[in-house]
């Protein structure tokens, strides 16, 4: 979960506004109270300044949550925090749709803005 | 029907607008005209302010409506009145689709807007 | 088609906006240029004020149109119309998905608000 | 309901047997215990011998059940018995998929093959 | 739970094999193990002999299982055993698909054949 | 493609904006280029003033083009222009989605506004 | 609608039993009766003998039946036995889903096995 | 990956054959030669003997292969030899639907009938 | 990937705003990285001013990219650049859904507004 | 497109049946007569008997046909060809669905047993 593993590099089209998006279906974690994994479709949709993040690394990652204890809010504030510091975007948001526990489903989404 | 059955957990984020969202497809109450179940899934969006409800006592909260004889209209702004004065969101909305009775299917929802 | 036939109920929360949606597709007229039977969903959203209305009250309300001979823009008009004058609602819609004939399916919708 | 209103053209390959079958979303007719309409999708296969159906005949004949109470069960059979006595087909079949009612949806489905 | 809550009328076409399915997406019943609710889809599939199960008894009979504590392949074998008892049919079979329990959903399927 | 095949009645509630909307997918005409036939989908939509336009008319307009080279973005321009000039609406629009060519797929779309 | 449009060229693999099919959503015709237009989607499918159909041969004999007057059962078997003609196949079978016709949406399916 | 994990029930109709299914969209395994995970869904359908397998136990058996280096194929087969060792059923059946991985989705699917 | 692939026509209606799109689910190129192909369906929205592209044109010059090796956001933002210098559009936006790799898919949409 | 492209695994499981399939959304080739690429979707499936195919080398032997000009029905009897020399397998099918081309969509499927 460290966001070292997040690799960049330079915005092909700096001059203008555009929006990336990446989903990745394939999301775990373990939920802290009940040591049982979770999982959720993630999406990460930003528009860059001038950085990118690499793919490979965004999917690396992803996989460092496979085996930590963290609840659903923390998951999604935390990668955005991550990806934000990380790449500087002009905006960016994190949504994960987490699969049902108990009859439930969740969804969380968090964004941001460069002020 | 008690909204003693809904806990709290402090909001990992408040220092961010972020939205929750969670989708029950299992809510059931019992029609106070003719005695017979009603069906319905209720999702509720909201922004936390300090406090995240508990996703275990939400499930309980809902189960306890399972008996209960009450309309459509009275279930949702009961649930909403409930995780309000619950959780001081910033922003609280229910809605519930019903299953057809009659050859009709309902949706009622509501919002709540902090001042 | 008599709007007599629409019965209230006291909107349980009257101090709050929200909307309630009923969608009946088994609703049916005839072409009063054919003679032959149309056939439609209708959807009726509102906001209510002091009434709300009965479902059952409306199924039968839409049941009277069964052999009646009515074009598709004057049943969606006088719907509402009707729905209007018994509920005072602060807003009100009514949009009806006619079936397929010539070749081409139909979509009429009208809304009002409460000024 | 007379089966008299079903007319036929002659089978323009008798020689072969293929298949035809003639999807109809719009039939009604009322249930005979509440007097309330009940809706069906009508789907009619069969292998012609001779005869083919006139489908505007068809068409006319299922209006005709629109104000006559009868159950599902009888409604099949009886539109099973008219189209084999009008038609002699070398095979047919009528499947009725009816709304729902009380929370549950019903499909009659029965079967004729020449002897 | 008792099946003398089902109740029968006499076939309208005896002389004939047919099939007759109703579908209830609206069963519910309790988990012995963990005293929360199970919710289900139950599919019956008959071909009638003597007798048809009427609609609403069935509904009434799928309704007293509410509060009752059953696992899932008890539920199926104990409706499949019910209506057998109750219709003498020709053949039967009912079907339940079980809503998401631990991140898994299941469906159970008996059938029954008159020797 | 004559405008004179429209036909109009006058429309029943002139005191209310409300939308009509037919839909299409059996439109046909021939690419000027290849001489081979084009397919569509076409949606009108309109906010009537004085007039509504007849159902049968418009099938009938639509066949009109059955045979004539033109191009989709002229397609959808004329359709516009003609419906307008019969109609004088208080809004319309012509939506129009072709089948592929090419491997590709397009849609046309364009509005009209009453100043 | 003459067979002559058909092209074929050599089965490149005749020692094997394999299936081709082709499906094209833009078949039109003209309905004798009526005058108006007939639209379908007509799925082809083959065991290939020594000859396969060339695919632009086989739109443009479609795109020949676009201005005649021929009824459902009378297209399909038609096309069948152009292609059977033409083809000398395994196997073959033709199956026309027509659009909705007065309420009534028509398949009609035939085969033919090489004896 | 121990089989010690799944937990057993008596059969509660053992003198009739049905079918018992249980789906988990949550398997997730590590590929052995690149270390990065799988993802899968995972059917087991069976006709049970004198034992059912426990829901809950089933969901920690999958949750053992979490952290484990195998692929598909032996996944699909060891599954199969685990439940099979277990249950001594009648017939038993699992099937792995497994996520893209290189432009590429896969299925395993086997089977085993008691002799 | 040369845009003098591109060729226009003279908008029919300049005077008028109207929206175009083009959908290709058949791009592809290649990697830069792993040399392995691309695939994506990119779709072209715009209002044209004096010119709109010609659709075999278009396809000519989307498969130019086929053996080329660049970036996800390098294809979006190139497009985007080469159809504004060739057809001076009112509004452009160009959307391209790249297919999955590591599990992860993206989306990638930029536009262009006439100043 | 050469066969040695395929590697191989020996079967984990080869005293049983068992099916396995592989899809691959994004098989591209060259039509012969016009130059253009041609799309489909490509589904092995087949049951090993002492060897498996390796994943990475299916794709890469499918890549090897990218800019190859090759009919469709050649495509898949080649295809499986060079699967069933490879692998020797007890059973294989292959099924390719190509990508619309002049108004028609094309399936071919051929299959092999093991004597």
């Amino acid at each position: 979960m460290s966001r070292d593993l997040l690799e960049t590099f330079p915005n092909p089209a700096p001059e203008r506004d555009y929006v990336i998006e990446h989903v990745s279906p394939e999301f775990t974690s373990v939920c802290p109270k009940t040591g049982q994994p979770d999982f959720a479709t993630i999406a990460f949709r930003y528009i860059p300044d001038q950085l990118c993040v690499e793919l490979k690394s965004l999917k690396l990652y992803y996989v460092s949550y496979r085996n930590e204890g963290i609840f659903y809010e923390a998951v999604i504030n935390r990668i955005l925090d991550d990806l934000v510091a990380t790449l500087s975007p002009r905006y960016a948001s994190v949504e994960g749709e987490f699969a049902v526990r108990g009859g439930l489903s969740s969804t969380v989404t968090a964004e941001y803005r460069q002020e």
